[in-house]
């Protein structure tokens, strides 16, 4: 695997959930874990539904569309409980995605959250993102590649931290403009 | 000099000059040229008189002021002809500035530009930026730094272009927000 390889990381901005309808999604083109070749912005709503349809979007805007090797996102939701299809994302786009997460997700928190919301129909998607695999740094789920091609893909591109650097920087830009200053992620 | 100062670099984001009244301003706190650390952001008026005073407000606001061994700027305004007070800058927040142009900026269109404004008052800013120092890169002007010094640390961080990393990634990222996706500098 070529150390820079290009790769999309997806974060969302801090946002309110009590006064915020929408929030931006960052999506950050990084080559490898070496340097920063992009920045992308759209936004999803809050506890919606429209995140996958978000983000085909802003990868087929892109650019750097042909040359992506990856797409990886923070956990399966943005803006909230706006869970996203991650195979639909990988077989739509031709690129596939690694979803990452630091801890494991708590399935009946977002399944109750879900039925709260009047999004039932979202969950499945929980389920359809799969086993959640562990590479002893992070646990991530994945579409359209094989758990151990995502691990190397996670490993290269965690230079800086144990989270990989198209994801750290993304989360930094987010919380820098929902905040004003985005704390460390490190 | 060590490779790892940390040095906080400054851009705004892409704006409408017909219709924004302000725009975005984004600080990115880099270790060197080599990864960044921070993201922070705040507002200017389009061609008003307040950059000078949100940028003091960035740097005293961030976690990480007493640990910046420089500020860059990309030119010496921001959001239009919202000139810096470089020297006001860099005494008032106690660490040096350097202010980076690709080319010669035409000085002669930005005293009519304020003039046309009603901004007299900052044409003085202009010529208290001092000497334009060139490298043979960049060209630049320096406060509460010698040139020398300043051609170093922008050797340093320029390491994927020939515009210092701060400076490269905080342009990014304005251009991501303005626009939905940034254009290339490099």
């Amino acid at each position: 695997m070529k150390r820079e390889i290009r790769i999309l990381g997806f974060d969302d901005a801090s946002f309110d959930k009590f006064s915020d309808r929408e929030t931006l999604v960052i999506g950050c083109v990084f080559r490898g874990g070496l340097w920063l070749e992009g920045v992308l912005t759209d936004t999803v709503t809050v506890d919606g539904d429209d995140a996958t349809e978000t983000l085909l979007r802003m990868v087929s805007r892109s650019r750097f569309r042909s040359q992506l090797q990856a797409i990886m996102l923070d956990g399966i939701a943005l803006g909230g409980f706006n869970i996203v299809d991650i195979s639909a994302l990988a077989e739509k786009s031709g690129i596939p995605v690694i979803a990452v997460m630091r801890d494991q997700p708590d399935l009946g928190k977002m399944h109750r959250a879900l039925r709260k919301l009047g999004k039932e129909r979202l969950i499945p998607l929980l389920a359809k993102a799969g086993t959640i695999h562990n590479d002893g740094k992070v646990l991530f789920q994945v579409a359209s590649i094989s758990p151990e091609e995502a691990a190397r893909m996670l490993r290269m591109t965690a230079t800086r931290s144990d989270i990989p650097e198209p994801l750290r920087v993304a989360h930094l830009i987010g919380a820098g403009i929902g905040k004003g200053e985005s704390t460390g992620r490190a």
